[in-house]
């Protein structure tokens, strides 16, 4: 078994579920805006489906490193802007905007995470930004070590960087820190650069009928149903 | 009053006692190394006095920025070279340097800080490096909501940078962020940058004989006797 001394996330999937909580937001600004008749949930996937375009911007240096919370609002703009849905103030799109600091995390997550971090180090490694992690944190009582991702590394994952410089910041060699995400294209690339993985299905990620990350789709260091079920396969009980 | 919403926090010398720290694990490196004759705590007042010079380096750009436990194994190896101690392996060399990952808390700091953490956001605003930051706060259970200082934002203090970009971060503004320290220029240096202010003494953190911010030198927003106090001071009971 490989000396893994932390354990680093990839948050939206994986530790929480950024689906529902979007939609639960759009359901209360829809009717507020006019737009009752619209599905909020279709919303939440039209404005997730910016989020790699927006972030490609800035892995090909077409654009310098901007943190998440500023795409995200470019692309809310831009699914409000399709909708036609107009006239919002700008403390409602503020406040709309970090609903993806308000998610929520699946139900296994709060105790897993507190199993296994009496023997690891936890931290986010997330592309959200550091204030979006911290107040989701704070929200919903994560228990991590660190606020890690995107943001303090300045780098995008699935670049390299975000993965190699995370480890550098922990003082840690690749090897010893794990990535756990529910996708296999994240786990590759934290592969590729060294480091541990973890794999943990989240099958509603997309809704009902998703298709994809169904399973582990490589031999990853450990595979868990849940977190509880990780923690147990980490050695924490 | 201000409407601030984040405490942020000096940490060496106003959160943790690091010269009691540094000298206990002097006193058993010594011994160990063939000098049991010198003082632990001459040798952490030496460490300690090769710490503004080196960030001083940064500072004026002679070196790029550079985390503390890097700085500090280089005064950590100069003051070995300066009391001639050799011999010691890289293993023991990267033990001593950690010790200030392993500082603890004053007696007053895990009961204020629980308090402040039911209405604030808490982080540290040290020139320490994340890693050294993070694993101090699991060792002792510091409650941090997010790890905050110098690395995050290439900047030491009092460099302006430092405490501007921890506000931006933190996506408040300027005002909305209250720097905690014992240390007036500290103090000085974050009210200069828009920063709100609260100081807390610390009377022995140089040893008995202390003569420097032995009190609040200008009308800073907060003053608090310890941690605890400070907490009622700003509403949390």
């Amino acid at each position: 078994m490989k000396q893994v001394k932390a354990l680093v996330f990839d948050v939206f999937g994986t530790v929480v579920d950024w689906r529902s909580g979007v939609a639960r937001e759009f359901a209360s600004f829809l009717p507020a805006h006019g737009r009752p008749d619209l599905d909020p949930f279709a919303l939440a996937d039209s404005w997730r489906k910016l989020y790699q375009p927006g972030m490609e911007e800035c892995r090909s240096g077409r654009r310098p490193f901007t943190r998440l919370d500023v795409l995200h609002r470019e692309s809310l703009e831009k699914v409000l802007a399709a909708n036609n849905i107009t006239g919002a103030s700008e403390g409602d799109l503020d406040h709309l905007n970090r609903a993806w600091h308000r998610l929520d995390p699946w139900p296994d997550v709060l105790l897993g995470l507190s199993r296994m971090k009496r023997k690891y180090f936890l931290a986010p490694l997330s592309n959200g930004n550091i204030a979006l992690l911290a107040n989701m944190a704070k929200r919903a009582m994560i228990p991590w070590d660190a606020i890690l991702g995107a943001e303090p590394v300045q780098a995008y994952k699935p670049q390299p960087e975000a993965y190699l410089r995370t480890a550098e910041l922990l003082a840690l060699k690749p090897e010893e820190v794990c990535l756990v995400a529910a996708h296999n294209g994240d786990l590759r690339a934290a592969a590729k650069a060294g480091l541990s993985t973890a794999f943990v299905a989240r099958k509603t990620e997309h809704g009902e009928g998703q298709a994809i990350d169904l399973s582990a789709e490589d031999p990853w260091d450990w595979v868990g149903t849940d977190f509880v079920d990780l923690a147990a396969k980490l050695g924490c009980s």
